[in-house]
């Protein structure tokens, strides 16, 4: 042992200035160095020296030779550091010996490889030269990011197949290796930085970009409605109060009625990305507390069909828009979550509410032409339109009219029906849109029933008083959008930091 | 009278079916006709015959003739009803019974004129064919528009000059004649009509818009973080305390601890354009307690210039592109609020807070260096540096360090100060940005001191121990840039539908 240190010791090489920790980055001088990205990094660029930020993904020594992958975003690539004749042995102990999700400075020659490089995203190996630590990563991470990128089994169908085999033994190894939803919420930003998550996320930015250029291109303005509310906007949902100044408030639910009153104010034509508040008890797998809502609001002409035609259109944007735009997103996503592209069959299916009552009854499902059908229902029509015209997304049209205290406008020819809509994806809304009743009589009459509200509304109903324009709008779910469009079982896969009643932190 | 009832009666003309009041709209059938607008009506459209939705805007009898003036946003148009052939006396009573804002769909020729039309954007006019009420406005309108978008007369001023003259009288004629501020947010959504306020909310679109697409383009994403905190994210601040479930939740006053969390999950740039939540018990011009702020962070490499350099660049960014795309919002917004274009001499002037203390100490103003300076010395340093330098823009740099339990990186060379800055518009901040501790241990040791809530913010403080990035990140208030810019005397005047401590409603 002795002898071997000693040799070690005698064979090592001044090789100081090329590794070592970096001092805290705090206004230090500039150097004008440029950093590649590891996507940058290919065959263009073998033979050139490059500098490199990334994290350690994973490393591993064999015999004298340190073996790193670097990481940055979705993109992987090997560096290699041999001992040689700048190179010595304490070197790349110090290498080996950094953990895994450090941050590094590296320079290093981009080789060629003749074999292919399995597990990375870049075909070529990086020869260090110099490497610096950033910032170290403490050594015990709540999992592996390679463990937190695996496939998501879907436990469902899992869970019945294993019922029925009765073989509970492989059911629990399936959940062992499985990491949690909640173990991945509480470390969520580890869990953000799985391929997949990195994919999500610049979709969903992708998705408010294109609902926002659509809306431009149509002479749409963005407007910032208030999300203290002095009034509650819908009695049906479970609202967040809070003490305002001498005032009681309410969180906003929907900026359906300040939208309104923009257009009341003149402005025809007006849309929002900003967040609404329910307090759900309720931890389902499809409502968050605190979600994303793409409001727009539009003056109408003459009908009805100006706003669903309108809306049906920037949905088809959207839809297209991600195919176009995040080809390699979706690559990536459908690998760790394992969904089925989306079919859309041209012309839209529009269906109203008695063609989708038929289609049920056919099946044996009877629904009441007076009420909404529940989720199963809505799972049950979606399977069923899928089967028949091989589509996932289509319209249903002219929804009962449950509530009479609504704002929505009746149907002329049948005022137990709205003139409103939804926009299905895979069985479940993605949008729902309406005409609004903008005669203040008319929308009084409606709004009395629900009693001392009525006095806190008079704000709205007044701003009809002062000649109104027949309007309509409708509201995407951006979450909700995000998580049918690649499946993703649950929710929270779409949200960064997700509220739900069991949940405020991170 | 007898008589001339009689007459009218007997030159009565069948003209029923050129006027009255439109039935609610309410998918009737789609008729495919086309409605201009009033900003499309001009020369080109002389001799067609047009149809038009808009307000009456003004209306007056002369003899047997109408005069309308019509309102499309700040769009006026003049239109005229003359008993003829096809019109009778009973449709020129009608027209000229209808209130002032109400909405009517309007048929009619339009036709040159040899004068000049006073008050009206629109030099045609139009001689009305039908027309039709859409949706009337009550008799009595809180304020008339007109009344509502005159000049503002600046208080201040005309109170000290009221108060060299004693000259009382005048300055309570002054005030009677302007609308109160409390007056045009109770009835908010007349108030928006007028040309100024219609021109400032587009404006304000447009701002949003030229900060993503600056953002876009340099590789940020966009992010959506929560408003719902489990802990509080700014400690010298007011915050809006609720109850979330079982836990204690906080309003978001600023999204800085998120979007640095979602640096830490490798998501490199974002941004975020949200509301930002602060209880703020004084009722003072400049600031709200709701508003949006539009968020940037991203990793630095080296130095902290990086992220200087690009938030100046933005700044100009949106500077010039209001400039370029709103001419016709700034000359509007001008004949309202009379404020003097920008001002901005290049190389944009940058001072550290030394060389700030140095200009305010040559006019007498002892201002200490341990202490960020009050509003009114920030008003005095940007009174100096616009007779000095010519430019109602400039950077403040190098801020004193005066929170040691903040989570900014201090200057290396000078621990007193901060790497962190302020962009000064009109002698006010619009935006302030910093360079952030990045070290876990550092940070841990920076919010020791703030007792119980360093445990809430374990999540925050641990995203930085597995590996993290030197960053930075700026913040613009959205409508403190708004009201500096326009000067609009008040920053309620950049809120469709302003939070302050006295004020949920509308």
């Amino acid at each position: 042992m002795i002898n071997q240190q000693l040799n070690e010791k005698q064979q090592d090489i001044n090789d100081g200035d090329r590794y070592g920790d970096v001092s805290l980055i705090q206004q230090s001088q500039k150097t004008n160095r440029q950093w590649m990205k590891v996507s940058q990094i290919n065959e263009s660029t073998i033979g050139k020296t490059i500098l490199l930020r990334a994290r350690i993904h994973n490393s591993r020594m064999k015999g004298k030779i340190a073996f790193l992958v670097l990481r940055e975003n979705w993109y992987t690539i090997q560096a290699v550091l041999t001992k040689g004749e700048q190179i010595g042995s304490q070197m790349i102990k110090y290498t080996g010996g950094i953990n895994l999700e450090s941050v590094v400075d590296i320079e290093a020659v981009v080789l060629q490889t003749n074999f292919k490089i399995k597990d990375c995203t870049q075909q070529v190996e990086l020869h260090i030269q110099t490497i610096r630590v950033i910032s170290r990563s403490i050594t015990k991470l709540p999992f592996q990011i390679e463990e937190a990128s695996r496939k998501i089994i879907d436990y469902y169908p899992n869970l019945q197949q294993q019922k029925q085999n009765e073989d509970q033994q492989q059911l629990i190894q399936i959940q062992d290796y499985q990491i949690s939803q909640n173990q991945r919420l509480n470390n969520r930003v580890l869990d953000l930085r799985t391929p997949a998550k990195q994919a999500i996320f610049r979709v969903k930015s992708g998705i408010a970009l294109l609902f926002r250029q659509f809306l431009i291109e149509k002479g749409f303005i963005e407007i910032h409605t208030p999300k203290l509310l002095g009034f509650n906007t819908k009695n049906n949902y479970c609202k967040f109060k809070l003490q305002y100044f001498n005032y009681q408030a309410f969180l906003s639910q929907s900026s359906c009625k300040y939208k309104q009153m923009c257009l009341m104010a003149d402005f025809e034509r007006v849309f929002e990305v900003s967040p609404a508040f329910r307090a759900l008890h309720g931890n389902t797998h499809r409502e968050l507390c605190e979600f994303i809502c793409m409001d727009l609001e539009m003056v109408i002409k003459e009908n009805y069909t100006e706003l669903l035609d309108l809306t049906e259109e920037l949905c088809l944007f959207i839809l297209k828009g991600i195919e176009k735009k995040f080809d390699q997103e979706i690559q990536i996503i459908a690998k760790q979550f394992q969904f089925q592209p989306i079919k859309i069959c041209y012309p839209i299916i529009k269906l109203t509410y008695f063609d989708a009552i038929k289609l049920l009854q056919e099946v044996g499902i009877v629904q009441s032409p007076q009420y909404y059908f529940c989720i199963t229902n809505q799972k049950q029509l979606g399977k069923i339109v899928k089967e028949k015209y091989g589509t996932d997304f289509f319209i249903l049209n002219r929804l009962p009219r449950e509530n009479q205290n609504s704002c929505i406008m009746p149907c002329k020819v049948d005022p137990n029906f709205n003139l409103s809509y939804k926009f299905f994806l895979r069985g479940e809304e993605i949008a729902s849109g309406h005409q609004r009743i903008h005669d203040p009589e008319h929308l009084n009459n409606q709004l009395k029933g629900i009693g001392q509200d009525a006095q806190l509304l008079k704000d709205y109903i007044n701003s009809f008083r002062y000649g109104s324009y027949p309007h309509g709008g409708c509201a995407f779910g951006l979450e909700r959008f995000l998580y049918l469009y690649f499946d993703l079982k649950n929710i929270r896969n779409a949200s960064l930091f997700p509220r739900d009643s069991s949940r405020l932190f991170p």
